[in-house]
């Protein structure tokens, strides 16, 4: 069985690039994907279509032209765009498919599927491959993420993600997750990870042991926070694990090194912060916010980063960083 | 059950910064080490006592001066050293033990335990906390591992370290390892990890579920290729888990943020050659050696890097990276 890698670089990357993809940038990296095997990448804002703007971060170009760029070198990969319903439309989608597009991920946060079935129906009408994108999937049981998937399924979701949004799992969780999954739902499983608590890989190969078919990652892990899986190292320890790939990993080794190491505006480490994020559970696109909060008030950005996981926020409550800076202030 | 964690930031940490500690970084670190209650960390030369040269890099500093500026730091923390035969002699280590160092890790291949028996008898004598470190375990099968750590027992060590040199290890290969020492030594059972193939934290935490006891890791991930553990993670991943440390993490996240990251020379990424390191099975401290090599004669340093592995290279063999470079470019 041939797993289905799916590189998240110019997708997830974007927030670690804080939105400076180019159209060159993108067209060599989608080139190299393209190149060494890779099945699907994803374009779009690191939010998803339509998330440039001043609260997620102003795009330096339009990310229709990325996606226009990536789809004219690929000639057996295809290309992905990310969707959370608020922040992108029905008509954002419809742009990506007309571009060529061929897979959307409707992302909703774990326990707000239901805010996707249009938007998932529409997909389908595209002809486009759909997949739902449970978010922050730490912050629910596997009972509900089983319920909410199963959502997703009856909307015409072919694949359901499980997606440790800030860093925060271990394998245990994932085994726990995937496996509820496998046995309770028809349609394929993905995972997508993130490597705040230096597990992602670690997660993304219990993932696959328990049946996860789509799996997420991204060159020199670039993505939000301590990034995502590195894909190029997931093909090295997949193959050891005697999985395949249908991935060259010499030349994605190449296209990580020459193409997106040049373009990084710094590594994917873990730091102070970040470490925190999956600590706490806090979303991982977070990150920049409380960075700027914890400066802008004099506060502690771990303090802060702490308090946000404590009230349990999700996506798309940002300014709430804000005031908890300032209240930890007084 | 207080796991003993050791920190590895100002020894295997001094292969990244090419061995270029100085006093005043070594005392701040030692100061943030013991303040945040570390039990042991190591203080030596990246290829251990001795090892200033020109064939493993010469010290800026001595570090009969490093291990000075240490221990004067040390309230609650002790000092270790790294000695391998052959590169450190006794005499090194009853100079490290005059300068106040508590505990010795005498090094060797994993199937030449052997060549130790002298040094361990002399660290005993001294009244050092003596330990046995297999490198580059992922080499050996479990039966042979236990053969060597029963000479290393015999001589009259007290921990026994699986190491993962090259950071070729899964988690699979890690528990078999422990695990096969647990049924058949009386020591403790240390463990030691680089991250090239990302699986540092899998590993470490595969290494303590199957019984060890003394855990390697480092700041930032300070160490030779990809580092090694990243011991701020660690110390938060293990808390997860239920397991005490008696390590304060935002003492050690400060340090690692304020005396480490700022000294480091690159970024411990997983790099293409970093990788291949890890895939190939190839001594970590070989990798400077190897790009150096790619450079001098022109080839592809993965290509090296895969030859050298297939040929079981050991260290000290590092001058047939050279070797086998100048037959590539043939």
């Amino acid at each position: 069985m041939t797993l289905n890698l799916l590189d998240v670089s110019l997708r997830d990357g974007s927030h670690s690039v804080r939105h400076t993809f180019t159209v060159e940038q993108v067209r060599e990296a989608a080139k190299g994907l393209n190149a060494a095997g890779v099945r699907y990448f994803e374009v779009s804002h690191g939010d998803g279509l339509g998330g440039s703007s001043l609260q997620y971060g102003l795009s330096a170009t339009d990310e229709l032209k990325l996606i226009e760029a990536a789809v004219a070198e690929c000639t057996t990969s295809e290309v992905s765009v990310l969707l959370i319903p608020g922040i992108g439309t029905k008509h954002d989608l419809e742009q990506a498919a007309k571009l060529g597009a061929k897979m959307v991920r409707v992302a909703t946060h774990v326990t707000e599927a239901d805010v996707a079935a249009q938007h998932i129906q529409l997909s389908r009408e595209l002809g486009l491959k759909t997949a739902g994108f449970l978010m922050m999937s730490h912050m629910a049981p596997p009972e509900k993420i089983v319920e909410q998937a199963k959502l997703f399924e009856s909307y015409g979701a072919e694949i359901v993600y499980v997606t440790d949004s800030a860093g925060a799992m271990l394998p245990k969780d994932v085994t726990e997750r995937i496996s509820a999954l496998r046995q309770n739902v028809q349609c394929e499983i993905g995972f997508h990870a993130h490597n705040n608590l230096s597990m992602a890989m670690a997660n993304t190969i219990a993932a696959v042991e328990a049946g996860a078919t789509y799996i997420d990652g991204s060159m020199r892990a670039l993505g939000a926070g301590a990034g995502n899986t590195q894909i190029e190292v997931m093909v090295a320890v997949l193959e050891k694990l005697g999985y395949e790939t249908g991935i060259d990993l010499y030349k994605l080794t190449d296209t990580a090194n020459v193409v997106i190491a040049p373009l990084m505006q710094q590594p994917q480490e873990i730091t102070g912060s970040s470490l925190i994020l999956g600590y706490s559970g806090v979303y991982s696109s977070f990150l920049l916010h409380a960075q700027k909060a914890a400066k802008q008030f004099g506060v502690d950005e771990r303090d802060l980063l702490m308090k946000v996981g404590e009230m349990k926020t999700v996506g798309g409550q940002e300014d709430l960083i804000y005031e908890v800076a300032q209240n930890l202030m007084r």
